[in-house]
């Protein structure tokens, strides 16, 4: 009865102590015996947030930080988006005669999230919004002179960066924090937080040389920190089996945009460590998605540039079905409604003008990789895609209508500036539907970014989290674009957080 | 640097794992370390579940079986119910001629899970509720021979015990477990699961004597578990921090239904042992409470007696707002909806028809204790509640009309046979406000109702659990009548998997 024994040699305390950790790892018995690592912030995860993290910590006179990632490239899944970031009140926006604030952007926010956002955490991140766009111009991010719209604003506030992509802010972002000192390693996976008699996280477990999808690879080291451990570990979209406990519909045959390492692992480490779940269960589908290519792709790209001034088309009416910048919800279920007389899905088609969408480099990009297809005509695309030919031409006419009188009585979606462009041939068409690609889930934090104990409501001494790994900040659904701000500002107000404690 | 070298003296696995489940329990270093007792099979909690759990462990031969409870008195919140099971296709069923099936009740309970309900939890529930039925009447269970129709079902299948309680179950059930040998105990909360190297849960550690709200009353004692550990602790309804968490909006001013031990201490454990958080931000409003009463109250009986029969009426409009057997989201959803110009809640009006309405002893309460009036005419409640008459009046004349013609055009009401009567004076009216009910929200299980790791996606050895601190089953909104039998049908599953494994 070697756990009987076992049980009674250790002191009051380790006792029940020593076997509670043994569902969050089967490795325990492995664990060394000593730190063999020492640093003054940690910091997991190479996304936006982790990097905001590491560069505020620096800021704010760290010497000694550290950034681990486990995948064998640095980014994370924020590499893998749009590269776009709504801010209200920067100067660009003045520039461009838009009248914003942050004010408004949490209003809109709050509506997205359907009643159980959290006001306090979207008001500090949209706070802090100015200070991020200023940021990532200091780390050399290089933005458009355009503006977007996006879905469920009342104000064009996504800013993006000239490459169209996470990278461009990635790159910039990495560079910067390794120029301030800051170390990065990447195939070094977080295992397990590390607490004293207290409960306060002095370090983590880290397998040092993993390789992912080989989760015995590589060595088990422990890590010591100084003043504490951020957690940027991002969303848990790739975990299939985690996904479908929330919703059993989010089969493995389910779409997802999000890079494979969005597994989960630093959320479900965390609540293991006593970390309180929030929200959990709403998990967004990307209403601009083609199912003609894997993965976030070229179509998303595509489909957020033309929304605004493009139509949505049911291909069994020929008719619009929604407002095309509805908040993401509104329409990723709206287009899931879309299906055949035998209930099988039947993509809605996204049809915009030629003379526009060339405007955007994502229209050779979807045109090369058959994500969208040009047409010379709306009986070219009725005749394609077997549209009803008449209340087709009737739509497009009708919207034509719209876009002069300035007002769009059919859905009312905004016909402001940039937005009244007719939809005339050639027509590019993409095939539009939903795509896991977030979390609006995860653990939740306060407006100092400390994780906050289910047991108790306290922080957890030592620990802070930021970005898609956290939960509440949304509620049920997350307007585009706002990601990105809010983990780079909960990242800074982490950094932050740690040199003043 | 006493951590450090703590740290250093303990072998290898138990390093971190000595420190890890700190905050989970800031009090390990109290913990004994010797088994204090030892059971078969030990479970957590005497409301549905627990004790299902109980006698259906004896029935399957199991010796010594224990049920702790951590309050003064047996049942939980259990007690606090109109006494009220949906099972389909019962003998009292046949009798009555109401056809009906699992399939058929798997389905309501489907469209009111609203996509992520667990269908293979439910038809496992579903399946399971005759045999509960007949266990119930060999308790001593007394079923009354109305069977009641409750909202969103397609059947009339929510069979009631006597009292019109909860307690009508509890108690005989209670006195069944320990006739048949199982051991009882008030006031021993749950604090820790106990695991050994492997991660098998082994026993618990409780505390014995503890006084609700007195969190260091009584002291902690271990006790093994030959078997394993059941936990039926229930829901967090009444752990206002954890609440809000999910949704903002229900702050402690926000009614609650539960009885006041609902603070998901089991869940919160559970997750910290690494069990899979479900749907924790689906917390369910009572559509049929009164603002004039505080907790389940009389005013729930009352209501889901007569709402069938019945009209709910919008103060503002005199007109009915929804179908009255609509499932629980979409009438609370729609409840509180009525507000006053000022936006402030304006209770939504039941107005019963007395002579229907007395042939349920929940009048007199609701009569004697002020939570609901009489009125003989229209006038009378027109000029009480401020409600305008014309319309109110044309509601009730167009309502008795749905009656003659036994179809309601309105809100398509089911009028089928016990619906068809007439709304005539002296009038009975209730108001209406959601409370805080039941939290669909738990920690995951199986059809074996083992609790499966967040990790791993699998059991977590030795650990079982049922009734309302697992989630999933439901999805979005549960259907009323339906936890009753959903907790005692995974108590007698977990009963038959600990005796099998």
């Amino acid at each position: 009865m070697h756990d009987r024994r076992s049980f009674m040699k250790l002191g009051a305390g380790m006792a029940a102590g020593a076997m509670m950790p043994m569902v969050a790892s089967a490795k325990c018995g492995d664990e060394p015996t000593q730190w063999d690592s020492e640093h003054e912030v940690i910091i997991i995860g190479s996304g936006f947030a982790g990097l905001a993290a590491a560069v505020e910590a620096m800021r704010k006179g760290a010497k000694d930080v550290v950034v681990f990632e486990k995948m064998g490239v640095y980014g994370g899944n924020s590499t893998l988006n749009a590269g776009q970031a709504c801010f209200a009140g920067t100067e660009l926006q003045k520039k461009l005669g838009i009248k914003d604030s942050a004010e408004l952007m949490v209003k809109d926010q709050l509506k997205s999230g359907r009643g159980i956002a959290s006001e306090t955490l979207l008001r500090h991140s949209a706070e802090l919004g100015p200070y991020i766009y200023q940021m990532t111009k200091d780390c050399g991010c290089v933005y458009r002179d355009h503006i977007i719209t996006t879905g469920g604003t009342s104000a064009t506030r996504s800013h993006q960066v000239v490459e169209r992509s996470g990278s461009g802010f990635i790159r910039p972002m990495l560079d910067t924090a390794r120029k301030m000192g800051v170390k990065t390693f990447i195939r070094h996976k977080f295992e397990h937080l590390i607490r004293d008699n207290s409960g306060r996280v002095i370090g983590i477990q880290v397998r040092k040389g993993y390789h992912f999808g080989h989760e015995e690879s590589g060595e088990l080291i422990n890590v010591k920190a100084q003043r504490g451990v951020i957690i940027a570990t991002g969303g848990f979209g790739y975990n299939i089996n985690f996904r479908m406990a929330q919703d059993p519909t989010l089969t493995a045959e389910v779409g997802c945009t999000n890079a494979k390492g969005a597994t989960g692992d630093g959320l479900i480490e965390m609540l293991a460590a006593g970390a309180t779940p929030v929200h959990l269960a709403h998990i967004q589908s990307g209403p601009w998605a083609s199912p003609d290519e894997g993965g976030f792709g070229y179509g998303a790209g595509f489909s957020l540039y033309n929304f605004p001034h493009s139509i949505a088309i049911d291909r069994n009416t020929g008719q619009r079905f929604m407002n095309e910048i509805a908040d993401r919800k509104t329409r990723a279920d709206l287009e899931l409604q879309r299906r055949d007389k035998d209930g099988n899905p039947n993509p809605a088609l996204l049809i915009a003008p030629k003379h526009e969408a060339q405007k955007d480099p994502s229209m050779h990009n979807v045109l090369k990789y058959n994500v969208a297809w040009e047409f010379d005509s709306v009986e070219a695309i009725a005749n394609h895609f077997d549209v009803p030919l008449a209340p087709l031409k009737k739509q497009i006419d009708d919207w034509n209508g719209f876009v002069e009188n300035g007002e769009d009585t059919q859905f009312g979606k905004r016909m402001d500036a940039g937005r009244g462009i007719k939809l005339t041939a050639p027509f590019i068409v993409q095939r539009l539907w939903p795509k896991v690609h977030y979390c609006q889930g995860g653990i939740q934090i306060n407006t100092k970014a400390e994780v906050l104990a289910a047991k108790t409501g306290k922080p957890i001494p030592g620990l802070y989290a930021a970005g898609e790994v956290t939960g509440g900040i949304h509620g049920v659904s997350r307007l585009g674009g706002c990601s990105t701000p809010e983990c780079m500002a909960f990242g800074v107000t982490a950094a932050r957080s740690i040199m003043e404690a």
